[in-house]
Order: C-alpha cells, then sequence, then structure tokens
C-alpha cells in the first residue's frame, strides 16, 4: 500500500502560531539557538518525518517586531548544516531562491549540505515575490515570466553542476596518485539569457547523486516550472477539492514534461494544536493568539459578510446573522468558517479553530491529525503533508507521540525510515550526471 | 608584552602540500569529510590558535585533477557551521566575496556564523580577481576600480545591515510581550552605484556584536578598502621587507582613515613541514612532492638563470653554476632559494626545502618555526601568522606540540584565550550599531 509522507515546517524556532514565543516553557530565546533547531529536528527524526522544510525569503519585518519574531530562520543553510550534523536519517530541505541568488552559488552550498548530510539534502527552489524581499537586495521584484525564465535556466544550470562529476569520477586512490578521473567530469558550458556558468563543479556525487528539487508555488508558471523539475511540491490548500485541484495540475505538467506523474509528490499544509480534547486544543490557541482577536474579529466579519462585535467574544452569532452569512468568494477559507460557526461556537471559538490561518488547523487530540491526513491522503488530495505545529517546544513530540502511531497502525506511513538518503526515503531513484531531460 | 596571534588555514582537508591526500595516514577521504574538518579545528583550538581561515573562490579545476585535490573547500560556510557547534573558542573565518555575492546573503550568513558561534565570525572580505572564477559566474572579470568601488559598497552595507539591531534592541520578554525595541532597530536604506538594501536585516547582535572584517590583496586598492573597515590582514610575504612594507602599507591607510593604525593586524604566511630533525623534515616533503620535481626544477632554473638537469637531483649545484646564478627580479622567493643552494644541498634538497611555494617554509623541528616567527613578529614584519601545515592529519598537532609551547614559553604567544569571542581574542573592541565611520 501507498504511505504518505510527513515533513515538518521548521521556522524561526518558535513555532508557526503567532505568540509561540511566550507561551509557557518556550525559551524565549530560540530564535537564536541552534540547540533548539537542532533538537526539534530530532523530535522529528523520532517520528520518522521524511523532512524537515525551511521557508526562506526575508522581506520586511517592522510592522509586527514589537510582538512577534519575524517568521524567519536566521539563515536556513546555517540551520541545516548544524542539524545535518546532529541527525542521521531525516531529509533536509530549504528554500533557495532563484531570483536573489548566484546559480553557482545555490549549487556549491546545496551540493555541500547533500555531502555534510551524506545524502538527505534537498532544495526548495523557488521565485521570489515580494517587494518588501526585493527591497533587502536594492532591486524592485521582476515580473513573473522573468523570474521564471531566470528559474528555468537557474534549475537547469544547477543541475548540471550537480552532475558534473559522474558517479564513479572521484578515484581517490592513494596508491596509483589518481585523483579523478577526466573523463568523467564535464565543464556545463551554460550561458543563458539570465544566467550562465562555465563549470564543472568541484564536488563528487552524494550517497544519492544531488539534491531532491523541491517547489513551491501556485501559478501556471508554478505547475510549469515544477512539472519540468521538481521531484515534491510544498503545496498550501484549504479544501480537499482545491488541493486536488493543484496536485492534478502539477502532475499534468509533469506528464507534458515526458514524466511518470508519480514522480511529483503533493505535500499539502497542516497546522496543529493537539491536546487532550478539543476543548484543551481551543484554549491552547486562545493562549496563544487572544492579543490579535480584535484584527481576526474585523477579518472575520470581511469572510462571512456581516458585522461582528469584538466586545462580545462569549456567545455564539445569532440566528440571524447565520442566516445573513455569504462566505466570501475571494477567501477561501470562508465557507470553512461558517461551517464553524454553524455548530454553535463562540466567537472566540471560532477564531480560536483557526479559521483564518495559512493550512487547515486541527485542535484536538492526535485523532483529530490523523482523520484529517487519512481523509486527504485517501481523496488524492496530497501524497503527504507538512505540519506546522503551533509551538515547537511540546508541539512536535505531541505530534510523533499521538499521530504518528496512529497513522502507523492504519498502515499509512512507514514504521521506519526506508534508508538513509532522502531520495531513498521519498522513493524516487537516485540521480546522477547532467540530467538527461535537458 | 605584546603577543603575536596565530591562524590555521583549513583548506581542502587533507593540508596545503601537494600530495596531501596521498601522505601515509592520511584518509584520502578528507576532501568530503567534515569530521576531517572538524577535527582539525579542534586541534587548532588545543593549541589556542586565535582563528581558522578558509580561503575561497572557486576557479577551474580540470588541469590537476587526475592528481590534486582542488584547494578548496567544499562550501567555507558549511564547514564553519559544523565547526562552531563542535568548538568553543577558535575564531571561524571565511572568504566572502564581494563580487560573486549579493550583500544582503553575504550579511545575513555571516551573521548567523556570528550568532551560532556565540560571536567568533570573521569574514575575510576580498574581490575575486581571476576570470577562472568569473566563468563560474558566466561573467568575465570586472575592473579593479569595479571590484574595489563594489567591495566598498557592499562592506559599508553589510555592516550597516549588522548593524541595524541595537545592542540592546531584542528584549524578548515574555511577560510583557514585548518582543523587540522598534526604536532601536533601523532600516539602512543605502542604495549605492553597484548594490543597496532596504534592511533593516532580522537578526540580533551576537555576544561580539557583529563580525570581524578581515582582507586579503596586495594593490593599493586593496590597502585603501583593508584600512577603512578591516581589523586584519590576511598577508602573502616572502621576505621581512616585504612583509613590513606590506604591514606599513596598511597601517598607514589606517591612519588615513582616522583610525588607530593598531587596530589592524598584518598577518603573514607560513608553510611548515615539522619533523625531528630538518633531514627529516626534508624527507618528508620529498615524499609530498617528488612527482612535482621535474616541473620545478624547470622554474628553478628561470629564479636562478641557470641550467638545471632534473636527471640529477642528488648532487649540489656546482661552483661554477652557483658563481653564474643571478636572482631573478621577477620573483622575490629568488634570494632566497639562491641563499639554499650555496649551502651545499643537493638540488633535490634545494627543492624540498620550499624554496618555490606560496609563503616561506620550514622544514625542520618546532624550534625552527618558532625561531622563524619570533624573528618576523620581532622586526615588526607580522602582528601574527596564518600557519598552512603540509598535511594536515598530524601537521597541526605537530605544530600544537612543537611549536605552541615554544612560543609560550618565550612569552611570544598566550597561555590560554582571553575570552569567547573573537573580537576578545584578537583584542579588538565589540562593534554594535551602524559604524560611526561610514
Ligand atoms: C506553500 C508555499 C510555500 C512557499 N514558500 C516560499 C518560501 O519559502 N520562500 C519564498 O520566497 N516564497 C515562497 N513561496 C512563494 C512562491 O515561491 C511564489 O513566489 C508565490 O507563490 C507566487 O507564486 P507565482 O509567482 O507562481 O504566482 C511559497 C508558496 C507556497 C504556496
Ligand atoms: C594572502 C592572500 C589571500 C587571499 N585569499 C583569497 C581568497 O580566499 N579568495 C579569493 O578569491 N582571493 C583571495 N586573495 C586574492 C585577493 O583577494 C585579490 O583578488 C588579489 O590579491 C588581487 O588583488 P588586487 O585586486 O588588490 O590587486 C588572496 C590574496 C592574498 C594576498
Amino acid at each position: 500500500m501507498k504511505k504518505m509522507l510527513i515533513g515538518l515546517h521548521l521556522g524561526n524556532g518558535y513555532g508557526s502560531s503567532p505568540g509561540a514565543w511566550r507561551f509557557s516553557g518556550v525559551n524565549p530565546q530560540s530564535y537564536t539557538s541552534y540547540d533548539a533547531r537542532v533538537q526539534q529536528a530530532q523530535a522529528a527524526e523520532r517520528g520518522k518525518f521524511q523532512f524537515i522544510f525551511l521557508p526562506d525569503g526575508p522581506g520586511a519585518i517592522m510592522a509586527d517586531i514589537e510582538s512577534e519574531a519575524p517568521n524567519f530562520n536566521l539563515d536556513v543553510m546555517m540551520t541545516l548544516a548544524a542539524v545535518a550534523r546532529e541527525t542521521e536519517y531525516i531529509g533536509l530541505v530549504a528554500t533557495g531562491s532563484t531570483t536573489f541568488n548566484e546559480p553557482f552559488n545555490l549549487a556549491r552550498q546545496y551540493k555541500a549540505l547533500d555531502i555534510m548530510s551524506h545524502g538527505r539534502a534537498g532544495w526548495n527552489a523557488i521565485t521570489s515575490s515580494g517587494n518588501d524581499v526585493a527591497a533587502n537586495y536594492g532591486k524592485i521584484i521582476p515580473t513573473s515570466a522573468e523570474r521564471y525564465g531566470r528559474a528555468h535556466e537557474s534549475i537547469q544550470l544547477i543541475q548540471a553542476l550537480w552532475g558534473s562529476w559522474g558517479k564513479d569520477a572521484w578515484i581517490h586512490d592513494q596508491k596509483t596518485g589518481y585523483f579523478a578521473d577526466k573523463d568523467q567530469i564535464v565543464p556545463i558550458n551554460l550561458q543563458g539569457k539570465f544566467v550562465g556558468s562555465r563549470g564543472p563543479l568541484y564536488i563528487p556525487p552524494s550517497e544519492q547523486g544531488q539534491p531532491v528539487i523541491f517547489h513551491a508555488g501556485g501559478s501556471p508558471n508554478a505547475h510549469e516550472l515544477a512539472g519540468r523539475f521538481a521531484n515534491v511540491v510544498i503545496g498550501a490548500a484549504f479544501t480537499i477539492e482545491d488541493a486536488r485541484a493543484q496536485r492534478n495540475a502539477f502532475r499534468e505538467s509533469a506528464e507534458r514534461h515526458g514524466r511518470n506523474p508519480d514522480e511529483i509528490k503533493y505535500i499539502a499544509g497542516l497546522m496543529t494544536s493537539i491536546a487532550g480534547n478539543r476543548r484543551e486544543g481551543l484554549d491552547r490557541r486562545i493562549i496563544l493568539t487572544q492579543h490579535l482577536f480584535p484584527q481576526r474579529v474585523s477579518y472575520l466579519q470581511q469572510m462571512l459578510g456581516i458585522p461582528l462585535n469584538d466586545k462580545d467574544l462569549d456567545s455564539p452569532l445569532s440566528q440571524t446573522l447565520l442566516n445573513a452569512a455569504r462566505p466570501s468568494p475571494y477567501d477561501p477559507r470562508s465557507s470553512h468558517a461558517l461551517k464553524i460557526a454553524k455548530e454553535g461556537w463562540s466567537l472566540r471559538d471560532i477564531i480560536a479553530h483557526g479559521v483564518i490561518d495559512y493550512h487547515p488547523v486541527i485542535a484536538g487530540p492526535g485523532i483529530e491529525p490523523a482523520d484529517h491526513m487519512q481523509r486527504w491522503f485517501e481523496a488524492g488530495a496530497a501524497d503527504g503533508f507538512w505540519i506546522s505545529p503551533d509551538v515547537n517546544f511540546d508541539g512536535i513530540d505531541a505530534f510523533v507521540n499521538e499521530v504518528v502511531p496512529i497513522l502507523q497502525q492504519r498502515g499509512l506511513f512507514h514504521q521506519d525510515y526506508e534508508g538513509k538518503t532522502l531520495r531513498e526515503n521519498l522513493g524516487i531513484p537516485d540521480q546522477y550526471g547532467v540530467d538527461p531531460r535537458v
């Protein structure tokens, strides 16, 4: 039976909920603590997660800095380097923008990570889309066509650099004095419209040959890029229908590029607040996010098209209001928000359900995320999930102890790592040499 | 009494001598071994070295790849990340080219290293000068004026990003919910001719405030750049006179920029082959480099302006030849080569003395490098030395066990680390905030 894949979102060290840095038990210095990051990755490895995923793309920080930690890792590659040496099996995946990096620098850094981790590196090859990010580079953001044009060239070039040493090129035979086989090392000499490189790279293959390409993005340009190059897509979808449509778009693009659609895995997002029961889960989320309630009430008004009073958080919405509510067509989370409201929860609890969050939110006992994941997986909506615990400090362990065993019992998740490389654990073939597809 | 500084050159994992990868006892896979790098850094830390230095700037590799390892680290920052977590005191310094990196990316990576190492990072801010390096970026090398123009802007901008969080900006008070003090975080809004950034960076100060600026380069442009920004200069000089002239050029430039010249430390290079006595040292170097002898004999011919026969390595040069020899004015090593030849060594031993190497070479017992270093230090030729052992596997330990104690006994080198940050150990003040000099 096909099994699902699970990744852990490793961000700023605290967790993905606002207020996580203040939560009880959390070290307030986790933002700068590499010990914390390593422990969190180790917790995910205990749970047999296939990978950790570190988003990147640092934009403006001033708006919320007085009350919130920036969402970023101090530096994703430095974090992965630390984790690489203190874990053994888990895949190490970070975003590296094709828009604001020299391809040669990306190539060597991810390949070095791949060597250092003995074949566990993945590169989330994205285009940056925020003008606030561009401003940190003294630039404005290029058009989508330019960004994706540069992305196609960059990935092609980087894969060629990775493949520039053949599988057995590195001889290192002390007796004969033969260090490397020149015939198996090829300069790449690629010069495109946006980027170029002579090569070769100076790094031999890792245990998996070269890093795995991930992608994250929602536009037709993103489908096209991922269909050509990616093995894994980091997705964001609120409903099974939406996720399935996204997954199919990527699969179809892979087919158009002459690939087997099963070579591209679509990974949906999920945020968890695991607790003994629903009530405790909601209370946990209320503690975390209560400072944001006024703002979220006003946002919920727009989602439902009805007036709401942030001074009266204790009452459920009146029948009159519920009848008048119209889910906004501009926010895909609106129907779910209305469904929760109709269940009779108080305004506070409606919001605590996470109806205004980046991904579906499950607040409750371990069986609830397990059920959610099974439902989506069996509906063809995802090949796996990337988990954003509300608070990493205890939220990763909770997932590992309470969700993973259920998924394993149900035969939905592997009992143990299949191997030591990311490719083995994702079930995709090793890759050596310059990509035959390009 | 003023003490000298010592750094370790950490390159490709084998050592700085050709043939090091084949030497007895060496793991031939050290090129890709992060364990080896970490052990080597730990060995230097046992010897109280102030820093390890990782050059970078990967150019063409094809010419020697059949018999020699590339001189590069797989990725200098990934190596330093590994070392940071497995050492406690030693400074972590790597080259990062201002020519082929986005300043914002350099800023965050070195600052992350500084956080991760608790204040031990240094950035060797250089301009790339090789067309073979430029080709890996699909470019040709810019003019010196352009390279140094971009370097000035990049360092200014990066120091501003590093300083964009004031010393006490990061509050992280869980009780009050106050994460950071907005008034102590300043966007930088620098836009130059070559690079720009809005900032601020999203990383608070480290235990030393921010990384230390190093520089390496020999031109007047290099003096100017280092005099403005650098605290340490990584040098290369073959004689006391040459080193003193270089050191003075940097000191004078610092003064022109309104700084105390003692704020800039000139570090001379030294290659060591430590052995029980001179004969054993030479034999060690013969084993390492004998495959290069034909090539080196022909080079020595040019240095001395006399015909030499690479089939007769066992004899000293005849008196007739010695009388005819004229040290080449184009190679600063020529007089030293002639001096060694006149001592009566065989042609093989003359070359084994390292008369054709990147730095002065000492082959012999520990007291010889100690004497060399004392002489240079007391002559005002250097504030310290960066050591390139022939073979790292045993050459670092040999230096630590046999040279360091002599220097300590003579009061020339510290007995122990002064503190835990690189700035403390170099004797330079912490740096917070946007650099007042710019
Ligand atoms: C789930 C998900 C994760 C993403 N992660 C990142 C990231 O880590 N860094 C980043 O700069 N952009 C990230 N993006 C943004 C995309 O790379 C892209 O810029 C954005 O979706 C705009 O897409 P488009 O240009 O294809 O329309 C992410 C997008 C999605 C959907
Ligand atoms: C001792 C020393 C170390 C150097 N290390 C590096 C290095 O690690 N990476 C690099 O690209 N260039 C390095 N360089 C080269 C200089 O950065 C510079 O490009 C070169 O000396 C040309 O200098 P100029 O442009 O000032 O004439 C080094 C130079 C010296 C003298």
